[in-house]
């Protein structure tokens, strides 16, 4: 198989985009990313996206973007996996060019969660759980991930005080990031008092829910056209699942699926977690935080909140995460995240991401999970030379 | 790329499945077909759906359907492209394998549309047209398809009366397909005085809603076990799209996509329409069978409802097209649809397909539709020797 380069990335800020409508949000990205990696056309078109049926009514946005972005004809097509769909469409795309079926390509993950039309957000974002086995008991996925939480500061006996760093640091990088959505800094005393959500999570653990779209351009590394050390290379892309009902899982307190899918992605990279630079991990929910650090081999098993703690994760920690913001602070438009997450770490590797920038960063990581656990994309990037 | 080839196949009756639950159905499907290719688990599954956010409060059917059916932890995940959402899932396992991402996927198309949660199946049909500048004007999928159909009335001087053999050969060649949902032959008296649904389509201009599974496993041609005919050879896929809206297309009665499609499955197989020994296409509508007979060359702009009335579409004519019953008899689930077409196509081209059977097939090709033209999936299968 070919090795695959990313050569464009787009992004619309993270927001409440009262005034723009789906496709506008997904045009904006695509012919963004287009412009960066100065092509005028590709040969297929790649949509993450989770809720657009529910929420406005319109399916198959695969041919609609390809239209209205001036593509109409290409192969093109929407990829869902949950919250996990925009890294779903990633790797859909990626499949496509290195097993040679295209030379370029386009992806966009794109979710617009403000405007509602059969049904609401709540209702939306719970289709990513078990519907017959877990939603239809009431629960909803905030509820879900409550119950990750309380197990986690059971069984482990952390605090909720103890997961705060999670939630400062993603915020203290939005604050430069003007894509994010949240661009004001908190304080632990603030975290600690944000009005609960589903107990024991309050506000401040839970991402934002809002408008957005963004998108990457790939090409074949051999062909990719490196103008001064623009095109990131992807390493390494796995996938993997789990059970979607959490009491399926033998464990609930371990993602298995993030284990499987980093450990693919480490083989593939021929790296290890020591030597990744920056990790933007699917910080949903800081309880999520702390799991996908356990599983993917940063924090032994009970220990991925004290990385927070200990302050590993800030820019110029150990292993910096939510650089521009993250799911928290960024935003979670849910399937566009998988996309914005890539696209940022391609900032960090072309040296472009400002105040935020991790200083020699050279190996990227971002994980983009599905439901609470069940689908795990990861890809590996690495900066050209 | 490596050659693919289709080696086990399964299919659930389709039919209201009052009893059965989308996993149920897509269990069964994915089992049978393994059961068929002789294969224990597979690297990955792809499910082509369109419906189950709205109509069962259930997306992520990725994750879903693969740990329902034993194989959990594999890559999986959703493939939508409105009624061409089955074919579109084939489309992404036939790049895994042909570009070298896995040796062994299943394909799962599946759709249930008889039990709804948040909102009616025609609000969720309706998902496939253009949401911002079609359906918020309050037309339906199928008044959409009305108005093509009235317009060919109105260019070509057809009667409705015309159209009606695409109905009668479908229903009679679902009478002998255990798995169709309708099993009664209708007549053209019946076929005329059939209840108007939206003028100038009626009860028997259209396909039947449903619920179904269809699936199968595909591997590299090199390494297909062929235990005697059985498996079946990928000669070509393709892929086009075109304006969701009918009216931003130049000319509402032509289906470009659908001849781009055709086009490029024919220069990859290196065969031409009259090669085709039979071709299931996407009948969801009499109209669309007419529409399509010509995009894909098959009759002259204009001519392709005189291919019903001439016969040359029944198992012995000249193109037998809804040899098994078609979406109009076997019935239309819309997004196992795709799937469907593939298997009954394997089903000919094995000799399998009892007092179905067209005589001689070697060459079948299945058109797979989104929307009325906008995403367009074709496959031409070819059998071994």
């Amino acid at each position: 198989m070919r090795d695959v380069s990313i050569i464009g990335i787009g992004q619309t800020k993270v927001d409440e985009h009262w005034d723009r409508s789906l496709r506008h949000l997904a045009g904006d990205a695509v012919l963004a990313a287009l412009r960066d990696a100065g092509a005028e056309t590709v040969d297929a078109l790649y949509v993450g996206n989770m809720l657009s049926g529910l929420l406005t009514g319109q399916e198959h946005l695969g041919a609609l973007i390809a239209d209205f972005c001036g593509l109409r004809g290409i192969e093109a097509v929407k990829v869902e996996a949950a919250c996990g769909s925009g890294a779903a469409a990633l790797r859909q795309g990626y499949a496509a060019v290195a097993g040679g079926l295209h030379d370029l390509v386009v992806v966009c993950g794109v979710e617009k969660m403000t405007d509602t039309v059969n049904a609401e957000t709540t209702t939306g974002l719970v289709m990513a759980a078990d519907a017959d086995y877990e939603s239809i008991h009431g629960i909803t996925f905030v509820g879900i991930n409550a119950l990750l939480m309380r197990r986690y500061m059971y069984e482990y006996g952390a605090k909720h005080a103890d997961f705060a760093n999670f939630a400062i640091v993603a915020h203290q990088n939005a604050v430069t990031n003007p894509n994010a959505i949240f661009s004001s800094p908190i304080t632990a005393d603030q975290f600690s008092k944000a009005r609960m959500i589903a107990d024991p999570i309050n506000l401040l653990d839970s991402s934002g829910i809002a408008d957005g779209a963004a998108a990457v351009v790939l090409c074949p590394s051999g062909i990719a056209r490196d103008g001064g050390g623009r095109s990131v290379h992807i390493r390494a892309s796995s996938v993997a699942t789990d059970a979607v009902a959490v009491h399926d899982r033998r464990d609930p307190l371990w993602l298995s699926a993030v284990e499987v899918s980093a450990n693919k992605a480490y083989q593939q990279a021929q790296v290890g977690p020591r030597e990744i630079d920056l990790f933007e991990l699917h910080d949903a929910f800081t309880i999520m935080s702390a799991l996908s650090l356990e599983a993917a081999g940063f924090a032994e098993r009970g220990k991925g909140v004290w990385l927070a703690e200990a302050g590993e994760i800030a820019l110029a920690g150990k292993i910096p995460m939510a650089t521009m913001g993250g799911l928290k602070a960024r935003g979670h438009p849910v399937g566009a995240t998988g996309v914005y997450q890539v696209v940022e770490v391609v900032q960090q590797l072309r040296g472009q991401a400002g105040p935020n920038q991790v200083p020699n960063a050279r190996l990227g990581m971002a994980q983009n999970i599905g439901g609470s656990g069940a689908t795990v994309i990861t890809h590996i990037l690495e900066a050209s030379d």
